[in-house]
């Protein structure tokens, strides 16, 4: 059986596990916060989750998990068949990480746990955040998915990043970020009204109390 | 015929031009530094270099673009057939363009044309950078490639990635990057001696000039 490390609020952990649900997919999670022991670097180099362990050993790197995940198991198709389509779903998958998802990310602090980043970082978050989203704009269709007519990867990692990256934006530089792309806001609210979805919300809810209270001990240090 | 937008200066640009040299593959290269002219932005929707315009219409980002060709032109592999072995592979290539690649970035205005950039940036980048390469050390095999016995993608990364990162890491914080990652060294050298290689160099050699005054008259803005 396949085997998940991750925890259940980490944007990148609900998007292999969407995938995963989508696909019907069978997983144990086993509840892991990025770490850089020794016994988790042994399983997983980084230290970052997710890590997935397949029958032939660890894989690392949503997009690459997915990807795989999609190729070797049975369920709903996440890539396109067509080579150049399917090539076209990775690229949008890339720029939501790119452009999107990591600019955000060097706000988070500041965003969601109010422990302050530099202004310098703001000043390029603010700048790159404003640029990604026109660049996917230009990439993807938003018709109603990003790739067009069918619901891809692009689309799991555009729910997962797009939404953290659009408070970040709101928060700190009062950018109303989805506006940037027409089509995006209607998008994100379709995603949000799919059962698998709901079911991901509500479990990173209830795992909410537990990250913070691991948080705090991670400010403290 | 296969057309590639960038610049012979562009290490991304060498991934791709190496890889296409690698397969065998020919293609037209129209000579185009990163703009956001309307014109470009209609081919390319990011702005950046490289672009591929295939058959079926443009693709961009590095990865993308060689995997696309790895999965459609004969010539050499520079994937494993194998499932696992190749999102192993792909892996290695993230880890390259995240953990060392787009940190170094950060640093190249000042490493490389005297623009300075802040303090706060540098001492972000040199954590980055040496995280980065702990971290590939754990991943990869450098036995002598990064993945194994054969070249693959990842090696092609490295090559153009970790050469920059190098001096940065060099010139900026006096730190030998490589000797994090034993092998690495080794396998620089060894990839520097393909004729292949040794061909993008010159091209390289030549084109800076060009890209040196092009350069000039960004930083006057």
């Amino acid at each position: 059986m396949l085997k998940l490390y991750g925890f259940d609020v980490s944007n990148y952990h609900n998007m292999v596990k969407l995938a995963l649900a989508l696909k019907q997919i069978e997983c144990d999670i086993v509840t892991t916060y990025p770490n850089q022991t020794p016994e988790y670097l042994a399983i997983c180099p980084t230290g970052k989750v997710p890590a997935l362990q397949t029958e032939q050993g660890v894989l690392i790197e949503t997009n690459v998990i997915m990807e795989y995940l999609d190729e070797n198991f049975p369920g709903a198709a996440l890539y396109p068949e067509d080579a150049y389509q399917k090539a076209r779903v990775k690229e949008l998958v890339k720029m939501v990480e790119l452009y999107i998802e990591l600019p955000a990310r060097r706000c988070h602090t500041e965003a969601f746990w109010g422990v302050p980043v530099h202004q310098e970082t703001k000043k390029e978050v603010k700048r790159a955040l404003y640029n990604g989203m026109q660049a996917l704009s230009r990439a993807a269709s938003f018709d109603p998915y990003l790739a067009g007519d069918q619901l891809t990867a692009a689309d799991i990692f555009f729910l997962y990043s797009a939404d953290l990256a659009a408070t970040v934006a709101n928060k700190l530089f009062e950018i109303d970020l989805l506006a940037e792309a027409p089509g995006a806001k209607e998008l994100m609210e379709k995603l949000n009204q799919m059962p698998e979805v709901k079911l991901i919300a509500q479990q990173r809810k209830a795992a909410t109390p537990a990250f913070n209270a691991y948080l705090a001990k991670v400010f403290k240090k």
